[in-house]
């Protein structure tokens, strides 16, 4: 059925009826807004998904898009060390769309937060040329806030996972290839793992200095955690975690995706030297890995990628740029 | 200078330096997420302004789209008695916007949301084929929080300022209209008036039963309060307040498009019919006209609405519904 032939308010009756309760909130859809009872510190982030910018309808099913959605703007929230509490989805759906695509989306979407605590709580919905997926979400701090600011000299800097392998299975949607490890890296593209227990940890631990998430680069991202932190930094090239898939699809030498891709969702933070013993404790506990990647410098000395032989090691461009050619 | 030249990071960085600092901001814009201290209840909306669906970018400046996509938020904050705190813009824009016309759009907007005391906190921006304009919005309910359900039978019903404005002031800008009316209802649709006083005093000097903001036209809005409250409701058609422009353009005894026509953005709400002199006092002191338009009935009569001569009236449509052809 199109959402033309049901309207627009039996579909949000309908949605209304398959949202989960939460003794949280106080009054959720349906209403002018939501209401809930907020304490302390609260989180706040947004985030879009824009067909044919940031994905291609073709390349997955609906509940992994709205799987996604929620999953990119909970990365926000865990790269703060907070946890997600309440969602809102501001939808743009051309007039043709598909009603069971649609219910795939908010199923995909409430289970993402449901599986984190989180509920959806309000919306909106509106004629759109193409698929259009904003979401803002709520988070709870209840550690320190850990900001872009405060990485020091000769912190020790970290990132969780592998890095590239989104970028990489990007390429491999766009080129239509389907070899074991081309499924892997897409699959990293298309459900990235938000790290919702290294986040906060980190920050009730008080082991990070600075944290980000990896959205658009490592060098992008670690650029503007630098720049708050008013610091430089030296990544070893050889250090950075690489999949299994990304070697064999690229090879063990060539960094530039994991230096450069964007969409990993991966946490990149700095850390005091003497903790590497509880950095590595976090790790073991959370059962995700942590890689120790380089360290911080002076800002004087800039941002620099050294490679296996010592030497500066350039990849091919900086990061994602939305409005600039890459 | 195109959005592309500057590209992303610096455009974001300027607009970082003109959002005024405000001291309940405890993270601004500028990290993966804001950070504010909240308490008691807060109230929470999200509402999207997209291109050639909702505005055509020759029709009025920047600066105006931006103050309309905070008041279109603002105005369901109020509608719940609330009063707007921290607002999230997220962006889609085209490769080739304009940068000056994002500066107007970014000056409308933090212009609207300081006037009331709310501020920016946090945004995203990525390309899209078309303009994309989605708004989160956060408030405070210091009373109150009025639902779209509590209306009782017997109660009155009233609607702030006039209405059908804004659906003229559309038609006129479809068909390039320019007389004195046609200018003035154009400005109802263009620049609407988030009812900021009206909607928060109601709750505070408990006046109102049950509140909606009209964004989809009076019956539409009317047909959500009387499910809510699991009431109906007869809407007397001689009694809507209708501006000197509309009676000009349209006639006086032409109440379709004050009953069907969207996004004039008035405050539309039941209250108990002992409380006639408590309503026309609100209205005194808020400078804001509040007119009695009907009454609250048993649900199994419905919603009707009656002509002068007593007989039932019937508007052309309901409403409006973003999917289904008018």
């Amino acid at each position: 059925m199109k959402l033309r032939d049901l309207g627009e308010f039996p579909f949000l009756r309908r949605l209304r009826s398959r949202v989960p309760a939460d003794p949280q909130v106080l009054l959720g859809l349906g209403d002018d807004c939501a209401a809930v009872a907020l304490s302390g510190t609260t989180l706040l982030t947004t985030d879009a998904m824009i067909e044919n910018v940031h994905f291609r309808r073709e390349w997955a099913p609906f509940t992994v898009l709205g799987e996604k959605a929620f999953s990119v703007n909970a990365s926000d929230i865990a790269a703060m060390g907070g946890e997600p509490t309440f969602a809102l989805l501001s939808l743009g759906v051309p007039q043709d769309c598909e009603v069971e695509d649609l219910d795939a989306f908010f199923a995909g979407f409430v289970q993402a937060a449901g599986a984190c605590g989180a509920a959806l709580v309000g919306g909106n919905m509106s004629a759109a040329p193409c698929l259009m997926l904003s979401v803002t979400l709520l988070g709870r701090a209840p550690h320190k806030v850990l900001t872009r600011a405060g990485a020091r000299v000769d912190d020790d800097l970290y990132v969780t996972g592998t890095l590239g392998d989104a970028a990489l299975g990007l390429r491999m949607l766009r080129e239509e290839k389907d070899s074991q490890e081309a499924q892997e890296v897409k699959d990293r593209f298309l459900r990235p793992t938000a790290r919702l227990t290294v986040g906060p940890e980190a920050a009730a631990r008080g082991l990070a200095t600075a944290m980000i998430d990896v959205s658009d680069g490592l060098l992008q991202d670690l650029g503007h955690l630098c720049e708050e932190s008013r610091v430089g930094a030296v990544v070893e090239a050889q250090a950075l975690p690489l999949s299994r898939a990304y070697r064999a699809l690229l090879g063990g030498g060539d960094w530039s995706l994991a230096l450069t891709g964007g969409e990993d969702y991966e946490l990149l933070f700095s850390a005091a030297a003497d903790l590497r013993t509880a950095v590595a404790a976090l790790a073991q506990k959370s059962g995700c890995p942590i890689t120790r990647i380089g360290r911080v410098v002076p800002q004087a000395e800039g941002l620099s990628v050294r490679g296996p032989d010592g030497a500066p090691y350039t990849p091919g461009h900086a990061g994602y740029d939305h409005f600039r050619p890459t």
